[in-house]
């Protein structure tokens, strides 16, 4: 393995090892608890839920491997606060696009070589890219499992 | 740059950036604020702030780059689950050692050599790192940094 693979081994496997924590959370939370905020007043665990589909959705887009699945998520649990829309999906329905989407994600992720591993995201043009080489296709990952960590460390809250 | 010294950057700018979210955190939360509990129950934000300081100190011993700056703290952040301890630094005392801690591992890292970054940490023993290669210095902070985003949201939970 060269240290490059490495490189790409541990940011995929923080990745995964975030995602099934959170899974694992999921599993202990029930529906009903999942309505509930974590703290009074700020979010739900049903939008910090849909937020994060919506936010791995986009992934799909920035590393130019395929259209969002959940198109319909980014109005609510993106450009919208919680409690804000008036019609979101049930907590059981997000659970099944959770699940649905990490399906996908992986699937394509396998299919990513190390080089391109390495190439720029879709957000950054070629010029900018040849200035900042660290903006590329991992970096993507790595700035997105800080997220999941960040929110899977208030979901937590909800367990009695 | 090489891919090696591009990993290498985008692990040590994650890290950098989530101390940098942490510091604001703590900025906009009052010694008061941090003595409540995020949720009835749960951790104070003072026993947030002591184990993050805990937990990278340890990081020194894993990077084999020198001794622990508090390891008084060992005790009542990692060991014991909080309000067991029945003495513990003040908030005041904890920002101090965590800007102090700061400063310490910012140089140390920086002269970690791109080489080193890809050998072993001390708590894998040479054998399993000819199998494991992943299990080296730059996993460390790319773990931390999982851990350190996790308690991090947790922590803006207490802003009002």
């Amino acid at each position: 393995m060269t240290q490059t693979e490495i490189a790409i081994k541990m940011v995929l496997d923080r990745w995964y090892g975030s995602i099934l924590n959170l899974n694992k959370q999921l599993s202990d939370l029930n529906d009903d608890q999942l309505q509930k905020e974590i703290v009074p007043g700020k979010n739900r665990g049903i939008y910090i839920l849909g937020h994060l589909i919506a936010v791995h959705d986009d992934m799909l887009i920035l590393l130019g491997i395929g259209e969002k699945l959940f198109p319909q998520l980014n109005e609510p649990f993106i450009k919208q606060a919680d409690k804000v829309a008036t019609q979101i999906p049930s907590a059981t329905e997000l659970r099944i696009m959770w699940a649905k989407q990490n399906e996908v994600l992986k699937d394509k992720f396998d299919k990513i070589t190390t080089a391109e591993w390495f190439t720029k995201h879709t957000a950054v043009s070629e010029e900018d890219f040849l200035k900042e080489p660290h903006r590329n296709k991992l970096n993507i990952i790595i700035t997105r499992t800080s997220h999941l960590q960040y929110h899977t460390g208030q979901l937590v809250l909800l367990k009695n």
